[in-house]
């Protein structure tokens, strides 16, 4: 029952560009800082010398005039994502150069494992479905304290570092997202990605 | 009792270069991976906007002809370190150009908070004076398993996707260091950092 044990990580980011028009040498300075949100990536998909094949991760790009787009990195099928920025930059940008949106209909695989969709978090909602979702909010129950059959097939909603805006928020409350939360401390969105990530290794390590 | 509270990472790159012989744009290709040190600064210095004032990280680097020199981070003093890659390669450029190893003794502070020093994980031991050293490795007891006394003071020693050599695991068991790990997964050494310091957080929070 692969499927079952897939973890999804939605990341939200509110100005993240959704076009390739940034530098890859200013990466952080030109992207609406879709640095964050790679570096997500390399958090939920990457381990030492490995590709979590059980784990999948959606961007959201609010920001620039393509948006709303959303990447899909699946790690079951994933290949030459490296941790690194720069190796992550690339592949964001060859991957946001992909045709008008005109011609995309649903998820489009543009490199290995790596897909680009229309849409915002309804899009994401649509890739989702069966899944139990969560929403990581600062205060809200710890996510140590969940039973884990409820973490069996979940899908982790997170903002970037501006938090979130109105409208996700709504969309979240009305699509029953739990509120849970990872410790005291306001943390980077990759660090949340980490750390619900080894909780669910506890629970359940990943196939090798 | 400030320095009480003071957690420190050491991380050992056993190929890292300690000198400024690399491209900012080919970091991890050019750098012996100093960039898996560098989101490990990040990791534990770097929090939600902001910079962890008891946090302080050391980089031992066994790469290149330079070698072996540490390049410290203490989050009480340290300006201008930003969560990309490209701004942390940069800030480890200009501080690995300072100087003949000649005119270096102890720690000479290069950048705001950044410091480097001639030697290895010994220099590190010398400047940790009193602190209690664990060893994060795969299989031994849980973090979260230690009384929180224990780790009031606390300096844990990483490798890097290297893992140990003979002269490091030697030394670090002549100074008594504790074996503790962080779950059933084996991690990229930044997520080890975050999840010690979540650990940590769990029991103290930071100051603010």
């Amino acid at each position: 029952m692969y499927w079952r044990r897939v973890r999804s990580f939605v990341i939200i980011g509110q100005s993240a560009v959704a076009s390739d028009d940034f530098l890859l040498h200013d990466f952080a300075g030109t992207s609406g800082r879709l640095d964050v949100l790679a570096r997500c990536v390399r958090a939920a998909l990457l381990f030492s010398h490995g590709v979590r094949r059980d784990a999948c991760v959606y961007l959201v790009l609010l920001g620039g005039p393509r948006a709303p787009r959303v990447v899909r990195f699946q790690g079951a099928v994933a290949k030459f994502v490296r941790p690194d920025e720069r190796n992550l930059s690339v592949q964001l940008k060859k991957v946001l150069a992909y045709g008008d949106d005109a011609e995309i209909t649903g998820f489009v695989e543009v490199r290995a494992g790596i897909s680009v969709a229309k849409g915002s978090i309804d899009a994401v909602l649509a890739d989702l479905a069966g899944a139990t979702p969560f929403v990581l909010e600062e205060g809200a129950p710890d996510v140590r304290e969940v039973p884990a059959a409820e973490l069996a097939n979940a899908a982790f909603f997170m903002g970037d570092h501006h938090g979130w805006d109105a409208a996700c928020r709504k969309r979240l409350a009305e699509i029953g997202a739990r509120p849970i939360g990872v410790g005291p401390v306001s943390l980077h969105t990759e660090d949340v990605v980490t750390l619900v990530s080894n909780e669910l290794d506890r629970r359940e390590p990943p196939p090798a």
